[in-house]
């Protein structure tokens, strides 16, 4: 049997797009002769489709695109995923199923039984979980139907459902098993995804094939990396990251396959891989072309600039500079090292005049009030204002440069710096931010060493530096990464031989904050627990703070 | 028996407050010489805690709550609300529970089964549901714990779930049925709530006591109104709605009464007392005092005055009027009339001249392309850096005045008219903003009768109304209404008499405009279907748009 892998990049609720890109790869997969061919969770609608699940409407456009792809099954086996309809009262009203199409027909519908319900998952607010399960017979293999999550119970120690899929199937005595999925990025995920493959074919001692999607959705940033594995539990082939991919493997092959092929990966190369995807796939699905940004001088900025030229195209981004009167020399002089390093275009606009604009007519109100962070703040937002004003008129799309340890304490200003379309680096700790600008400069200065090296600072007032109001950045993203990743509390962050008072502070600050990090741009997701759709907190609420 | 329902006012992760008023409410129960006392769902840290459930020490601290509240039910039983930890391995590692402690001990810990996920609710994120069901004996009866989801999947010609807790009970033959609830408001749940109470009474033939929260948590307005119903479905009490109460009834007489004892209620003014109280328990639980809003001349930001006055106080209400060269002159005799009608401060701070700045600055790269939009958010955007330049310096919290019609279809400028920590009136329509402010008038004229009935403008551009780009409020509101709460299509839509270019142009414009509403505040919600937490789409997606 042969069975093509089809890791492609749907666009939610695009269904014309997804069904052509679908035909495309069908078309091709029959050329290779493929008995099968494999494509993603919800692939019809795209993932996640959210509360357009809930539109009766949109339920009817998925169906329709299950009837086109059935009607293209003649003489291959199409097994793709689509949202389908519960038909009894009880229970939600649909299930996140896999159709396996075949002569024309639907021959099965198999329902998810583990819908994740965590993190960036509302599965369970759409869908009933699968109660029954029934392989499906072809070609003289009996195929067991798994969708995602389905496969990812076992080897816990503390699993998260009570049911685990594939035990129900095993008594029926399956030869294969397809995986249809949804998995998006983050950077220790890739090699996790391999050993839960690799277990699943291991413990129940048949093949395994499973298609992710390949492509960006807003904040997800889905990896492809698409894997095949043996009932050896010999991982033959995993399929590229970060972009499409079709392949097709001969079941026999497979089964003879006796040595792992698994390319060796780079954390941060996936890590820029992954950010470059999420910039150029929520221009090219929004049908937009051109960046604009605010280049301080800093790390932050300049990172974003380098990724946006390398997403969109340097004829693609403007950098514009906006100094005051609190700017150093360097600010400009490192900033114009860089556009001329990329070759973007920029503009130089100056603040003073807004500020003091803008307090003379706040006079009558401030009074003598001494400088606080109103001042620094209407900097900020001034700033934040002439890049609005140019992305409207020039239809240019701002990026947000805000870091995510910054995100996390509420450094920065909200309708100021905090301000743009999509948050690039809002889930890269400062320390990563580091990182990854070393990496982008391995080949050959990108980013101008001093910028590197320079003491970070929001230069908004005389001689600011960040460590002024905050522990230097390992120290703090150490801290920050025990409390938002791995939900330690004080206590147990304490012990870990940190500061009692700056633990205290610093938490406070993280749950203070959180009205800033409600009204910020989606961020690119590319850890376990980035800030926005998967990290859910009340704002009026009192704990650590 | 003696039972006592307390109505109380949580705040969320904080412990010591919460267990403060739940030890004065046993107080005040045994005074009464109660022999049980009702409090609501996980009230030990308060409603919804979201993520701050997969925090240990949140866990402990809720434990430790529970304790302290069994050391103090020797004479007494108390019924509490709080997380349970899930003592198997197998699915999530918490139950949302309620704690029956009497005689200082745990008698019995029941779990919830029915966990809602839909809209503003997330409970399988954190939780196990309840597969065991066991009666509590207490002075002769058997009572059924339940907790607000468990009693609400009668009835349903569609039911969300596939059990019913109460059938489980049902073969042990309960007296007695308790309801810890955590329910918010929306202008047609109070009625609803009525009608499942007494549904569930009538059909299990036994007395039912619902004990709800009372007070608002960021976005969600706990009202109260919890409810005694006796065997026969006679609604025997409702507490009071929007506030704190604590009342006490004797079993006997609950099932000795014969007629409803029902409060009738006005829908308009039981919205108004949502969102004062929503702004009270905004400000109180952050403790915070003032607020300041900007005032146009038009009816969103007079009513959110009004309201504000209202809940906070007006000497803690500061308005700011911002005429530009677009301003008309009633904008500003307008508004200065009704600070005059509430007796609130204001100033008056002229944007012209900030503007200018603007438009000087940005001339080199605007050169001379026509005024557009551009120019109509940097007046926006200019207001908001004043407003959040005073809001910085005095420490008043700055209202957001936003309505749900121009939050649907991206009437607002982002960074401009849409900043604000709280929006007060995004979840009422442009007609219900009218039909409030009537109300508003009813016992004299708060708000100028020339804001209510002059054209709404943006007063961006010269002469400008909606009109020009919107259709008439009551279609539009008709049109969102179908398609927010309602969840049609288009095709639906139309069928129902709508213009069809109209409707395709507005939904186009609710879904091309999420991002907008992605950066937005948290909205108060009255309906049920609000903008934010409860509404959940992706931004990056091509679906009816």
């Amino acid at each position: 049997m042969k069975i093509a892998i089809a890791q492609l990049n749907y666009h939610i609720g695009h269904f014309k797009n997804n069904l052509k890109v679908m035909l495309e790869a069908i078309e091709q997969a029959k050329k290779e002769s493929a008995d099968l061919i494999l494509f993603g969770e919800l692939a019809s609608c795209g993932y996640p489709p959210r509360d357009f699940l809930e539109f009766e409407d949109f339920i009817q456009k998925s169906n329709t695109t299950i009837d086109a792809l059935c009607a293209a099954s003649e003489d291959i086996a199409i097994v793709v995923g689509a949202p389908s309809v519960n038909p009894v009262p009880e229970g939600k009203d649909l299930y996140n199923s896999a159709y396996f199409l075949h002569e024309k027909e639907i021959k099965h519908v198999q329902h998810k039984c583990l819908l994740p319900t965590y993190d960036v998952f509302d599965e369970y607010r759409y869908f009933e979980p699968a109660t029954a399960f029934k392989l499906v017979p072809f070609k003289g293999k009996k195929i067991a139907l798994t969708i995602c999550e389905d496969i990812w119970n076992i080897g816990n120690e503390n699993p998260l459902y009570t049911t685990c899929p594939l035990d129900e199937y095993e008594k029926d005595q399956p030869d294969l098993i397809l995986n249809l999925s949804a998995s998006p990025f983050s950077f220790g995920h890739i090699d996790e995804r391999r050993e839960i493959v690799r277990a699943n074919s291991v413990r129940y001692k048949i093949p395994l094939f499973y298609a992710n999607h390949a492509g960006a959705q807003t904040e997800l940033i889905f990896d492809g990396g698409s894997l095949v594995a043996n009932s050896k539990g010999v991982i033959v082939d995993e399929l590229k990251l970060f972009e499409e991919d079709i392949r097709y493997y001969d079941l026999e092959t497979v089964e003879a396959t006796t040595k792992d092929n698994i390319p060796r990966h780079d954390k941060m190369e996936n890590i820029r891989k992954a950010l470059v995807l999420g910039i150029r796939d929520y221009f090219a699905k929004l049908g937009l072309k051109k960046a604009i940004l605010g280049l301080s001088g800093g790390i932050d900025s300049a990172l974003v600039t380098v990724l946006a030229a390398q997403a969109l195209g340097k004829e693609n981004v403007k950098a514009v500079l906006m100094p005051s009167q609190f700017s150093s020399d360097h600010s400009i002089t490192d900033s114009i090292e860089l556009v001329n390093n990329l070759g973007i275009d920029h503009n130089i606009i100056e603040i003073q005049s807004i500020y003091d604009q803008f307090m003379g007519q706040l006079q009558a109100l401030f009074e003598d009030r001494p400088f606080n962070v109103a001042e620094e703040n209407l900097q900020s937002r001034s700033r934040g204002v002439l890049l609005m004003a140019i992305s409207n008129k020039l239809g240019h799309i701002l990026l947000n440069t805000s870091n995510k340890s910054e995100l996390a304490v509420g450094y920065g200003t909200l309708y100021g710096d905090m301000c743009g379309g999509l948050s690039v680096i809002g889930d890269l700790y400062k320390t990563e931010v580091f990182e990854l600008c070393r990496h982008l400069n391995k080949e050959g200065e990108v980013i101008p060493e001093n910028i590197i090296t320079k003491p970070p600072s929001a230069e908004l007032r005389p001689n600011q530096k960040d460590s002024d109001s905050l522990p230097d950045y390992d120290i703090l993203d150490s801290i920050l990464f025990e409390y938002i990743e791995n939900r330690k509390g004080p206590k147990e962050i304490i012990e870990m031989g940190h500061d009692a008072q700056l633990v205290e502070r610093t938490l406070g600050l993280v749950n203070r904050n959180e009205f800033k990090r409600y009204q910020t741009a989606p961020v690119l997701r590319i850890s376990t627990k980035a800030f926005g759709m998967g990290r859910r907190l009340p704002i009026v609420a009192k704990y650590l703070n």
